[in-house]
């Protein structure tokens, strides 16, 4: 019988995440069955069962790996003495980055979460309440230092997330700019638009 | 039998549209059905087919209109003689009203379309990218006249339209702010973010 096979650096939970992301995408998380992954992966459904447990523990591990990522790296923002446009600038770069680089997991921890199970869906819900809530403060911050424009914060921190969501769109596109030139005009687009 | 009640200014045709794209939205187009579409209007499936021959008819209908009424608008703001930041600014505010009055009905039109049969899905994509396109070449304008920044023209479409498509989570939220707070101040940051 196939086993799964690890790569460099990838422990087998990875391997099957990633195959799981991708299908979850594909098919939506409720179309997609533990057997789908199983044939994605090349291997028969009860080795899958080696590894993990259920749909459900890929999708937790999946939306936690994207949240734990995203906080960590607020939390070194935060910790940071730089204006409040550089510390945004920073929360943008890693939110595009993360698109651009982890489309996948973003995607599904994006639209999937519906599907977590309680206690984790208010864990999740909770933590994604308080994450916006902290990008907000930044940009009252930054309206009360003089940094920033006089904008609506949660308003801001609506339209900087939702914008790069939308690379989902490029993502599917024909490609006509590059990865880079993607990155740099929307960090310049939603920066300049916070400044004073 | 019950019928199909004709409210003020709505044909029969609108209301069964009406109800029908909340429906796909909740349940998605897949999953809804003429049965579900019938019960929530009270009437029976069979007094439903005097009206529309099936689901896909409802959607079509539903994807052109809102096309339609963008591409009109956007004819409208081609022809006047305004900067291309108060074109952009018009095109922006018509957006976000139609996400704010019309929710449903954009919603669909967002991400239903894949359902549209062919040559609906063809014609509805072509008619997107020529949009899309459309506003890049007032972007470009802007850049060449030096009334906008210089920004990647495909980026600020793709900021803007995603921007705007984000306030799906202010529907689904708290409210904590009203619909014109939210209009004014995404307004001010996109275009703020697109001036020179």
């Amino acid at each position: 019988m196939a086993r799964i096979q690890s790569k460099k650096n990838s422990t087998k939970k990875e391997i099957i995440m990633e195959k799981a992301a991708r299908l979850f995408r594909e098919k939506g998380f409720g179309a997609a069955s533990m057997r789908d992954i199983a044939e994605a992966l090349g291997v028969e459904a009860a080795s899958l069962y080696n590894h993990i447990q259920s749909k459900s523990e890929i999708l937790q591990a999946i939306c936690f790996k994207v949240a734990n990522e995203f906080i960590s790296h607020l939390e070194e923002v935060e910790r940071d003495s730089d204006t409040t446009l550089k510390k945004m600038e920073n929360i943008i770069k890693v939110h595009i980055r993360m698109m651009l680089d982890s489309y996948e997991y973003v995607y599904i921890s994006d639209h999937e979460w519906r599907h977590l199970p309680e206690p984790y869906l208010s864990n999740f819900l909770n933590q994604r309440r308080s994450y916006r809530k902290r990008l907000s403060d930044i940009i009252q911050e930054g309206i009360n230092r003089n940094e920033m424009k006089n904008i609506d914060p949660y308003v801001a921190v609506l339209t900087i997330l939702s914008a790069i969501s939308g690379i989902e769109s490029w993502h599917r596109s024909r490609k006509t700019i590059t990865a880079e030139i993607l990155e740099s005009n929307m960090v310049k687009y939603l920066i300049e638009g916070l400044k004073k």
